[in-house]
């Protein structure tokens, strides 16, 4: 029996009988195949880059598994349509925390139509797309504080300027995002730290980005969850790539997009890292 | 007495009585400001750069040299007008291959007026800015076979498309850079490789770029100048950043526009090395 995912937090959702995404109990995410041209060359890039030989084995890592297209119940109750059937990112997660950063300094890409590029330059210069290379797409975090979850309104969220999401970045690691005084970052050492850390696994991906120029990844978001049930052992920190509707081949040209955006974040995350490690050295 | 530049590749020239920069004999470069703000921007760019103790003594090295403004004869006989006296790049070269590199893959910006925005998107999408990040803004490479300069005409120079831009930075460092037939890539080891090549120094402005967050280099170009008169010891191959009428702060922000139009950049450098150190290698 498939149901709507409990921590999505960007692109359509699947209620109020709207056509989104669905999950099953055996961790896999289903992602309706839509009308238009997008969920086809989504499918076709889990098509082509599961069986892409020059992608590294420890790269594969950062994108969810893909098990093909498969027929499901849809959430809109139009009947069967076709699904990618993809891994389920956060399921075996009790309770995660998640934050969608769509990445690149625009949306757009060359040969698009006049009225999707008007669409995106808007979005675009609203967002702190254009300005930083990156915007918060949405995010949902644990506040261990008050012991629930918080989650921002998506209006909110695409209205952030650059210190709106130098803030989220801070929250999101923090045991106290939903009050109105300062992020405590209590769990940016954790979660962006350390080898196992969201900025390492960053790096490893910025590493394949500097060289790489078999796709380009337009308005691809990088996915961040980590785990807040106590008990566990580790913060389970995880990056992986999501959105693959527009990707196009890269004809021998780097991602330059996509990699000056992610270093961009890339910055902002090690920041954080290092005011933290200034707080703590200082005893405040 | 002022004269106009022989090796100017790019920008206003100071011909037909047009305003543009001029040079002196003792390797300096005079450049007007010009009647709207842009001049003046340049201008505070320089000082500011100048007299700013967080840029590192080796990044220095790659922007002219800046001797503050002076009122000098301009070009278009209009008399005396205050003009940037910069360090002249290409002074004490005998017969110098210069290349200008608009790095970018945009080259408008937060809150630039409408006017000047449909300006910049119609340019970086008919060029290959948007595509590549980058585009060759001029150029003019010795021809060794014929001992002649050789500059193809600047609408043909904005007319290439990734094939093009490739292919110029071939006949860069070939000795038929104007024969029909493939570019030798002759002097790619020597210009491009090698501890004081334009790559190694390419190499070094990406690692600052990485993390700076002083300046964001806005429509800025890179200038690669190297040697072709015969009996000096080496290339003296050379990489300055010019054209700062658009640069803003940083404000915290890595130039992300900057660096990902920089790193695609680099990688093309690389291609024609390694494909040229494989040509050898086969001894084709």
């Amino acid at each position: 029996m498939l149901k709507v995912p409990e921590h999505q937090v960007a692109g359509h959702i699947a209620k109020d009988g709207k056509l989104g995404p669905l999950v099953d109990d055996r961790g896999r995410f289903y992602k309706p195949l839509q009308g238009d041209a997008r969920g086809e060359n989504e499918a076709k890039f889990y098509e082509s880059f599961s069986s892409n030989k020059n992608v590294p084995d420890h790269i594969r890592g950062y994108f969810p598994v893909y098990h093909g297209v498969q027929l499901a119940e849809a959430s809109d109750g139009s009947g069967k349509l076709p699904h990618m059937v993809l891994e389920d990112v956060v399921s075996g997660y009790v309770k995660p925390s998640v934050m969608d950063v769509k990445i690149g300094s625009r949306t757009w890409y060359p040969d698009v139509s006049e009225e999707y590029f008007n669409k995106c330059i808007k979005k675009d210069s609203a967002t702190t797309t254009v300005s930083l290379g990156f915007r918060v797409s949405g995010l949902k975090i644990f506040d261990c504080q008050e012991s629930r979850f918080w989650r921002p309104d998506k209006r909110v969220v695409l209205a952030y300027k650059v210190d709106g999401a130098r803030m989220a970045l801070r929250k999101f690691v923090s045991s106290n995002p939903s009050a109105d005084s300062v992020p405590d970052c209590a769990y940016a050492s954790e979660v962006y730290g350390g080898s196992n850390g969201i900025l390492a696994k960053l790096l490893e991906l910025k590493a394949w980005f500097e060289t790489q120029t078999l796709y380009h990844f337009n308005s691809c978001s990088i996915l961040m969850v980590y785990e807040n049930e106590s008990g566990g052992d580790e913060r389970r920190a995880q990056v992986k790539l999501v959105d693959f509707a527009h990707v196009l081949d890269g004809n021998g040209v780097i991602d330059h997009n996509f990699f000056g955006g992610l270093c961009s974040f890339i910055k902002f995350i090690q920041d954080i890292l290092e005011s933290s490690d200034n707080r703590c050295e200082n005893g405040h």
